[in-house]
Formats: structure tokens, sequence, C-alpha cells
């Protein structure tokens, strides 16, 4: 399992500050830090950027690329601020984060990831933007989603598909983190193709009261049976040390060959 | 997924100072403890007790019983220790821990857990005593010991299968590890019952150096993985908060129903 950072987010108050005083040096200084911590990829969440979109995600893409040399996963809705990233974008192929079978924005983020052969993220989302209930219901839209970024000519490789963690606060939020697993295990049948798959750990434990132990636990032990179903890469904050230790032991257990300590 | 504390092990320097000086009130607060941070069962891992073995196991039962009311899981090769201890045990049903296809002490150990309707611990160990190397020889040991012990009058629902975890630090230890998951996995199919099963965790990560955050990374990782595939209990240091907490959320999540906090 390979992890994507995710904490460049424009909604973390530091961030939204850093950006708004156009402070690079912070985001050089965090992007050196996650490629530290251990991350394989830097996801750089901008939100919409309403405002100049091709200026600022050019920013912040310049920035982490000055602080580390690992790949991108450019996580906005905006076709402009994305094109932008992608031209910009020069370690190894950057990954677009992302599309689903939401039509207004299907064609153009399938087109960007045909043009300039990137990754692209495939969210398992209903063409409404909805959550879907089951692990059947993802396993029909990854077959339209799959069938559908094809015919737009993007090769299976770039496909990552995404079948969505939900916080396990909601109702049907555990039944829902079983479907995810579910889907993990079936989709290389259903596809026909071994396809490559991602999963956010932020949003599990949002949204409940906790005690301070239970985070860590419950994204260490989600983790772990995202290992064992299959997960290519895992997108989470990778300063919290105890998920990615339990993720990379996971992935030692779980992969024939020799073992050894110097995954920590 | 229930925990069996294994803290009370006669290979502990304290242990063995507080029995040596018979001071009773060191057992008492130490299960006490157990019982605090989250045991279901006491494991009494007394070494053989080649002197004055009944003796000897009723002050261990004796002191624990004082401490708490769980359940007690009697640790030892010795007959005359055992039946002392399950003539003893009054919280619940004992365990008896444990037997296996080696002759010196199938009849005994089989015998007692008919006569006291107590609970059996069944290692898939050779009948010389050594760790089978994969799935498949333990998986026919499982066949063997489950049939002898019916035969020998314990019921099936008193049997409790040990596929035994190996150290990591052992040459094929992680091909093993991953034997003992598919072990699990195949059990009830193999033997045409919902066993009930067990895995000593504290043998994982020894014998290797290892960095401070590698061993409850890997004790975390695998107990995720081993309820994952239906571990009924793990035999762990229950002062070891991260694999507890890991076990407990792994178990909260796979388990249909409404999802709690109250589980740390």
């Amino acid at each position: 399992m390979l992890f994507i950072a995710d904490n460049l987010q424009i909604t973390r108050p530091s961030v939204a500050r850093a950006f708004a005083a156009e402070d690079a040096s912070f985001f050089i200084e965090l992007a050196r830090s996650m490629a530290k911590a251990g991350a394989d990829a830097i996801d750089i969440n901008t939100g919409p950027l309403p405002k100049n979109p091709r200026k600022a995600m050019t920013f912040f893409v310049d920035a982490v690329q000055e602080g580390c040399s690992l790949p991108l996963c450019l996580d906005t809705v905006n076709p402009l601020a994305m094109e932008a990233g992608l031209a910009r974008a020069c370690h190894g192929r950057p990954i677009i984060n992302g599309v689903s079978l939401e039509p207004s924005r299907f064609k153009a983020m399938a087109g960007l990831a045909r043009r300039f052969d990137a990754d692209i993220i495939a969210y398992l989302l209903t063409p409404e933007g909805r959550v879907p209930s089951d692990s059947d219901t993802r396993l029909a839209i990854a077959a339209n989603l799959f069938a559908g970024l094809c015919d737009e000519g993007v090769l299976p490789g770039r496909i990552i598909v995404d079948p969505i963690c939900p916080p396990l606060a909601w109702d049907e939020g555990p039944a829902q983190a079983r479907a995810v697993l579910e889907t993990l295990r079936l989709l290389p049948e259903v596809l026909n193709f071994p396809v490559r798959t991602v999963a956010g750990l932020s949003n599990l434990t949002s949204g409940l009261p906790a005690p301070a132990n239970a985070r860590p636990a419950l994204q260490s032990a989600y983790l772990a049976l995202l290992c064992q179903a299959g997960l290519s890469y895992a997108l989470l904050d990778i300063f919290c040390k105890e998920p990615v230790n339990v993720a990379r032991a996971c992935a030692a257990l779980l992969k024939p060959g020799v073992f050894s300590w110097e995954i920590f």
C-alpha cells in the first residue's frame, strides 16, 4: 500500500492563511515534511479556486515541487486549475483527483487525463453525487465509470477507483465501511482488470465526539482491513504515525517475500 | 474478539519473585489491573511446576480470583497442577491451556476437560511438538485433534483451536503468519463446525531487534488481520494499549449493528 499525504488542504486555517499571504516557503516546508514522513505522493487540495485558478494552482504546484520530488495528486473540481497543475507537474505521473459520473465535469476531467496521460481517480458516486448505499451499487457504478473513461480514451491502467469511505458517524457508516471492503475485493473480477484503488481515511472518524485513542485505533484497524482487501493507495494524514505504521506492517505481513524491520 | 491477558507468566522476573515469596497481594493486584485494562479472561502461565504442583496452582488461582471475577485460562503442562486449578476455579468456565497430539499429555488433558466440563485449547502442533509449515498441515492436524478430543468425550463446543502464530523472525515467519490466517478462514469448513479459535501474540515480534514503534504496529496489524479471519480470542499483553484498541476497533467495524464509541 502506498500513501498519498492529504495534509495540504485549503480548508485548514494554516494552509488558507499561507495561501492568502502567497507564502511559498510554508508549502515548500510542508512538502518537505510530508516526504520525510514517508508520503509516496502529495495531494494538493485547493478547493474550487474561483479566482485566478491557473495562477493559484501553479503557485501550489511550484512550491510543493520545490519542497520534494514526489508525484502530485491534484485535488480540485476546477478544470482550469487542473489543467494548469497538470501542465506544471514534473515529478513522475500526476494524478487527477478526480472524476465521477456527474455529467458537469466528466468530459473535462476525462479529456485532461487523456491529454496529459495522467492517472485519474474515479469516485464511485451516483450521477447525482451521492454516496451509494451498498456494494452492488458501487460495483455497478464502477463498471459504468470504468467503461465511460475507456470510451473517452483513458487507458484502463491510468484509472484508480475510489469506493468512497463514509464517516462512521453516519447511520449506515459501519455497514458502508464493510461495503467498501467488499467492493475492493470484487472490483478486479467485476471490471475484469486488476484496477488500482484508493481510499480517503480523513472522513472515517469525523462528526462524532470520540475518546482520544479512538481515532487512530479506528483508522489503524480500517486501514489494515483495506490493505487485506487489496487497496493500492491510502489518502491520509501522513503525520499521524499510528495508522501509517500499522498499514506498513500490514502490507509487509501480507506480501510474500522476506520480512524486513526497515519498513518502519 | 475477546482478550485473554497473558501478563501472569512465571518467566517474568517480577512474577517469579512474587511467587517465590508467596506474595499473594502481588497477584491480587495484577489480576485487578488486568481486569481493569479490559481482559475477558486471565491466563495463569505457571510453567511445569515440578515442586508441589497442586499447592502452587491453588495459590495462583486463589490470588487471581480474589483480584477479579474473570474466567481463568490455566496454562501448564502439569496435569496435577491443572487438576488442582480446575477444581478451584469458580468464576465461569475455566480454559485448559492446552492439549496437542503429543501423546504424553493428550489423554490426561482431554480427561480433565471432560471431567470438569472445561474449555480446552487445542494446539495445531505435530505429534512431535513441532510447528507445522503450512496451512494444509495445520488443517490436517486440526481434523485429527478435533476428532481425537471428541472421541475422548470432549464436546465440540468446548474446543478452542490455536493455529500457533510463529515469530516473524523465523525464516518462514511471515509465510507462517499468512498460513495461520488461511487456517482460521478454512477451519469451520474443514471441521464442519463453527469452532472457536485463539492466537497468542506475544511470540510474533520476539527474537529480532526492532524499532520501538515496530512491535505495537506489527501486533496491531496482525490482530486486525486475525480479527478479519474470524479469530475468537487473542492471548496478549493487555497493558499494551495500541494493539488492544485496534483489535477492539476492528471487531466493532466488522460486526453488523450499531457502532459505538464506547468500545474504547
